[in-house]
């Protein structure tokens, strides 16, 4: 055998490439923290995780219980089951009174899956494409790691941290933008882009033949004004979307897109050599899910109240400035007033409040030193003791 | 809205990329066709898929409805849930006699998944890396989709259908190698590379620095002699795996790599961020699936029976000449005696004879229109029946 440690070729072997160079998440680091609070006996709030702590709808494990009856869990075509295909139809019509055809839909592992299909299918190697800070780090990441050059705008609340057409344009104009995403409600923020916003984007973006992708995960968790879609304004408009948030199934990693029409048999195409098909078990359970909508909406009456208790009690707890929380679970709070370094800021009300949440620098490189995102996922009574414990704390070192 | 038919703008958006054209399988036209036979009565033997016929072990089915009914199918971490990781090193020190550590094993979204990560850690766009032909289609594409070249290397049957150093050096010597990718037992030609054929490569491949990638998802099946893991010859070699063949789980898409240790942590953060999660029912009953290993080898031993129907059987037939079909579950059949184009050939085989296999033109664009693949996955009594049936329909045709 080779002793990889002498040659020069040898050494070759022992390096990644330069590609799957991409960060950490901060938040790992922070989760693991937690697990060596809580291996030692320690009671940690969990407001770190974008999880949902309710299970998938009694439907969606009832479908699935019942497949593992049946027989084989066979591949399905690539583009998903038709019946899931049809029931995602059904659902554009039911929600948003948009008719969408059940050709243009495609079932994706999660919306992970989706954003690789779709950078993959809109975007050649080298392309510029437009994600906002704050966002979801994955978008840069994935997008670096298949060749394309995100290119990141600082969104500002003025606009309640929407991308603007003004902003996208003075984008564009430094060198040409191939393609541009926006999430609504938005994650790390929780900001929701209001239809006027989100149609005048669009608007913008097609005249200068810039593709639009819409992350519209977050449907469903909608409270301060019902959540538009982008298939409702533009047939152009790349849709992803995941039963992983609304519909509590995280882990069974299934999502759609709805894709512009001669986008189909391109996306099929490198579906069926990139995963062949979406897990067939969680394609099964994803449709009858939609069945148990009334489970999920006492689900999403929980976050309205756990928001209630943050938006009341964390201005009384010190935290006065924090981003309009329109959906999503997440409350995006500015912590400069105790802090210039949000990651050390986490740290420490971890290890000393027993509260574990994200810092803003995993989402804005920039000026997330100055953020701290909570996620409200959990429940009302983990959120009274979380305002409990953040006033106690921050009352102490602010002293 | 705008109208797309009109800008030069709007039909940008209307096109796909470059890289999403990928071509289509032929066998899906023959999948469809053998539909369109069925739903109007007929009974079509299919031997165009590579999917068993039998279910996963009960003990991975008892362990998904047994996790159903435990609570939430949350996110695990990126690497896999840690007895998975656990049980697949103990695999293979029970079945190969070959320490791995834990750590430096990923569970991945299916073989599918695994591809995609160890191409974007281990290669740079442009980075060349060699496949042979005839090969798995998908190798080339995902390859292409992610900016790197595959380099066709053509198999022969002098050596089993078997990539030698030799040949690895001569297409290296053209251009420099970054990687190449071999499986053992292979798809479509059902070879087995031998001990000495497979220790010989990885160390010609080590000595020129070129990646070495070892495609094991038919290991387990292996008629012809025993199959050998590359985990055991290098710790330099990208070992990927799955629980669709030999378990029998292809809709689960859950499968693993075992990677050289300083791959493992940019191989982590890729998949935190193109991935999240691997599914996590499919997690838990692949780890329960070791324990159904009897079930499995009942089902091989099905195999085996057919394999023997088809190679006692299809010379009666007429079809002489096929090669070693040393494991896997397929046999690939010269067919230039009776065509000089493979898709037409397995197109009339289905209209006329209700048989459906795949042309091999999809494993080899040049050399494929002489040869068909036949899957042997399903039940003895097919395999005699479609014996039978090519044996009428041959002697037609050649009359």
């Amino acid at each position: 055998m080779l002793d990889a440690t002498k040659t020069a070729a040898a050494r070759k072997l022992l390096t990644a490439s330069t590609r799957s160079d991409v960060p950490p998440f901060m938040v790992m680091d922070v989760m693991a923290a937690a697990e060596r609070i809580e291996a030692a006996g320690g009671h940690v709030i969990h407001m770190e995780v974008g999880q949902p702590a309710a299970s998938a709808p009694r439907t969606a494990l009832a479908a699935a219980h019942a497949a593992l009856e049946q027989g084989r869990i066979d591949y399905t075509s690539a583009l998903g089951i038709p019946s899931l295909r049809a029931r995602i139809a059904r659902h554009y019509r039911e929600t948003y009174r948009c008719e969408v055809d059940p050709d243009r839909i495609v079932v994706t592992t999660g919306s992970s899956g989706a954003f690789i299909l779709s950078f993959l299918a809109l975007f050649e190697p080298g392309d510029r494409v437009a994600v906002t800070v704050p966002g979801y780090p994955p978008y840069r990441h994935i997008l670096n790691a298949l060749g394309c050059e995100p290119v990141l705008i600082e969104t500002h609340s003025e606009t309640r941290h929407a991308l603007t057409g003004e902003a996208l344009l003075a984008a564009h104009r430094k060198a040409p933008l191939k393609g541009v995403l926006v999430g609504s409600p938005a994650n790390p923020t929780g900001t929701m882009m209001t239809r006027e916003a989100l149609t005048e984007l669009i608007a913008v973006a097609e005249s200068e033949g810039i593709r639009f992708i819409s992350d519209e995960i977050y449907h469903g968790l909608d409270y301060a004004f019902p959540a538009v879609t982008a298939a409702e304004l533009s047939p152009n408009a790349v849709v992803i979307n995941s039963f992983s948030k609304y519909f509590c199934m995280t882990g069974w990693r299934v999502g759609w897109m709805v894709l512009p029409e001669p986008l189909v048999r391109p996306v099929e195409r490198l579906q069926q050599n990139l995963a062949i098909s979406v897990p067939t078990l969680s394609q099964i359970a994803a449709e009858a899910a939609f069945d148990g909508r009334d489970e999920m909406e006492a689900v999403k009456r929980g976050y309205e109240e756990n928001r209630r208790i943050l938006i009341e009690g964390l201005p009384r707890a010190g935290l006065v400035d924090f981003l309009p929380a329109d959906g999503a679970f997440y409350l995006y709070a500015d912590v400069s007033k105790f802090t210039a370094d949000s990651f050390d800021f986490t740290k420490r009300m971890l290890a000393e409040a027993h509260v574990a949440a994200t810092p803003g620098t995993d989402f804005d490189p920039a000026r997330g030193k100055h953020f701290v995102r909570f996620s409200y996922a959990r429940s009302a009574d983990d959120m009274r003791e979380a305002v409990r414990r953040i006033t106690a704390w921050l009352g102490q070192i602010s002293r």
